[in-house]
């Protein structure tokens, strides 16, 4: 890009201060934390920031990029893990920061649905679905200062998703900024509507590369009266699958986690973390965090969940499924076997560098990744050591890989090598290479590399018919022929 | 279009004889089951009906007909309420009859899922899911004709919606034919997986227009061991939306039915059914049928979940939010009670000529939507008479108008006026005109016109992307600009 054209992109914008005071930012201090990813390692550019208040202000300013051929960046909390809310190097975007649009529209708990706008964050969001006696499932590590509108944007998952679906299941219906600047108003609290293609599933996912959500409609359910954790040892991940048959069976809906944790996870968290200590007597290969909640306040169905979870858990030692088990008591215990499983990614960090992977399985297939993944990076880099924990109910782990501080070989240069290993093994048992952060930049190609071309031309040509000029979010997700 | 054309396309056609030796049907009475519509509402041409055998020779076909622009109209049970599977009289199509892509391709219990192919029959999914001891949910009146390619084409819904899902829901990957003629394997058993476009629930509920699904990765749940059934009498909707909120909150997920039934429609069932009695002594405007289920098979689950059912009524007795209720305590009784809702379609039937809807709203909005409209068709049709039911715990209603036989005012001529009143008063609520039935032909027009011009741009730019020559199913869902 030449420098009189930026200057002439300046201008236009200065066109915009007065609409938008106090809501434009162009100086660099000002745009700085827009620009850089949450984990430091993408660094953009843009001409300006703008912070609408309201949906038709988004529309507004997409016309005015579609007219001069400016680039749109969407962004939420900017938390995302894969580089997808941050401009190019570029410098000829937009930022449309969305915080600002952070109505909570309605809610209507007879029809267990609430209206929000996109820039609310998650946390006021569960917040406020509990203030009229509802769930609202969706929980992440960032939910804090991640939007609605980033995890619709990148169909978040989280720990409750084998119980109540990932984002998408928690969806009904959206409102939509188009890539030509219209409003799809698509915000039906409907749980059946068959009239014609599913746009509200297309958008979702698609990480802002097609349009800008800034409503949507979100599904609530009753509020869990109460919970209660296991912590199981087990011999083995085909043991940890045959519990998770029995857990169902056994527990039904009750089910809302169930978390693999190896040893190593369990020991890098004692280790840096003094306060915590192991539930159990002996040492175990791997163990399962296993949550099962009940809706009825009575002590008398605590009781009985409780009875169900101790019988299920009997039944599982005594055919040997299971080593050992404790059942969580009280709500101290509660917190301290949660304490564990949360502690691991802070853990790995105090532990030094890791390369990272978010990967899905089918979940009968992950014994055999497991065993068959372990045994090639164990031959190509005899000093990797391996981070294994992940949401096992869903078939998603995170499967990290770092290196003892005293060894010589750093691994972490081979991360490139390390990834092939794992992503290959993943394809190959017909996995995800991306289970619940999308693939922003950072998996883009990585994606394009494992997707056939016949998918990745369908990809292609939606991108072609909803944002014919590459404007929306250009050049994440997949890169435009 | 004009004979010699006609000639040249036979001439062409017959080139394929060997190949689908017995499998392509040219003559009348061989084509004439493939060319009406379930409802012998629309009869169309064909130039031949072609049955392929595996995903391969649909491809083939597919490129056949694109190389030499003829329309192809995907088939499966042809149970289509909508006109969605029969061809336009034009004649210048193909039928592709998918029902010989009858295999079960992989059952694995331990990941839940099972993969088959299209022309597989619902309920032959269903036993083969039940003998490896899981549920398949998706549960239809044409079950025993009806194939999943078909289901997942339309999105169809049913009985257990509330508790399982739509087919959207119950599916996680899918095989589809391009209009290229191009096979895309996206036959994926993840429960995560946040790799670009959603392109499954796009092809889902797009009736055949955007390609060809041949084959689907369906999900599975634990066979519940025994349901239980309660007939309830409520004085008002109202009063059966705070039964369903007081339902979720006591049985939570073991609530698998809720359905809605008028007094009108039980007195039909009683007037045509000598053999079918009320449950209850006294008549009340309305009725809910509750069924809950469980998955242990102990007796003493059974009796738990028998004490948590008999218990909330008790409460919403002594709350006067019901009037009577009767819980089934025997598998005659239970048969008994589902028989009343299963026999509404017949005895309507029997009673004589009626006008349908298939509607959904936001469940709140369910006593406004019938106390306005009822007055609304009564004002113009004093003599209509209403037959309202349906799945009230997806907000999904059957509602139908009929006359009296005795009466003079037949109201069936009038039938695009009662749509107009039914629809408009749907759409002034948010709702969708189609619940479970799709478009298909009946109702393109009319979702077109409560469409606004930006999402039906939206589906067309779509339809462009993904069948550019209008080749798929044509004219149906959506007609071409």
């Amino acid at each position: 890009m030449n420098q009189s054209k930026v200057t002439t992109h300046q201008i236009l914008i200065e066109g915009l201060r007065q609409t938008f005071s106090g809501r434009l930012l162009t100086d660099a201090p000002d745009m700085a934390a827009y620009l850089i990813d949450w984990r430091k390692r993408y660094q953009g550019q843009a001409l300006a920031v703008v912070e609408p208040i309201n949906t038709e202000e988004v529309a507004n300013i997409v016309r005015f990029c579609a007219k001069h051929a400016i680039n749109i960046i969407p962004q939420g909390g900017n938390t995302s893990l894969s580089g997808g809310s941050v401009p190019n190097p570029t410098g000829k975007n937009i930022v449309i920061g969305l915080k600002r649009l952070n109505q909570i529209r309605e809610i209507d708990a007879q029809n267990n649905t609430m209206t929000v706008e996109a820039g609310c964050i998650l946390e006021a969001i569960q917040i406020a679905a509990k203030e009229v006696n509802r769930l609202f499932p969706l929980s992440l590590a960032s939910q804090g200062s991640c939007t609605i509108g980033g995890n619709l944007a990148t169909n978040a998952g989280g720990v409750q998703v084998l119980r109540y679906g990932n984002t998408r299941e928690l969806c009904l219906g959206l409102e939509v900024v188009t890539a030509e600047g219209n409003i799809w108003h698509g915000l039906r609290g409907l749980r059946k509507d068959n009239t014609g293609y599913n746009l509200k599933d297309l958008f979702i996912g698609s990480e802002g590369t097609l349009g800008i959500i800034t409503a949507a409609v979100l599904k609530l359910f009753p509020l869990p009266a109460f919970k209660q954790l296991a912590w199981v040892a087990v011999q083995s991940t085909t043991h940890a699958l045959q519990l998770l048959t029995l857990s169902k069976q056994h527990t039904g809906d009750s089910l809302t986690a169930f978390e693999l944790i190896s040893d190593n996870c369990l020991n890098l968290v004692l280790k840096h973390f003094k306060q915590c200590h192991s539930p159990l007597k002996s040492p175990s290969p791997w163990y399962i965090l296993l949550e099962v909640s009940e809706n009825r306040p009575e002590e008398s169905h605590k009781l009985y969940l409780y009875g169900v979870l101790c019988d299920m858990l009997k039944i599982a030692l005594e055919t040997h499924l299971i080593l050992d088990a404790v059942v969580s008591d009280n709500e101290q215990q509660f917190k301290r076997l949660w304490t564990l499983r949360e502690s691991i990614s802070a853990a790995q960090t105090m532990e030094g560098a890791n390369i990272k992977h978010d990967i899905a399985l089918p979940i009968s297939k992950i014994p055999a990744f497991i065993e068959k993944t372990e045994q090639a990076i164990r031959t190509n880099f005899p000093n990797a050591h391996l981070i294994t924990f992940g949401h096992l109910g869903d078939g998603n782990l995170h499967y990290n890989v770092y290196h003892s501080k005293n060894s010589r070989d750093n691994c972490i240069p081979h991360q490139a090598s390390i990834n092939r290993i794992v992503h290959d093994a993943v394809d190959s048992l017909n996995g995800s290479i991306s289970a619940e952060h999308g693939l922003g930049v950072l998996r883009r190609d990585e994606a394009a590399r494992y997707k056939s071309p016949i998918e990745l031309n369908l990809m292609l040509d939606i991108k072609q018919a909803l944002d014919p000029h590459n404007r929306m979010n250009p050049n994440k997700v997949l890169l435009k022929k």
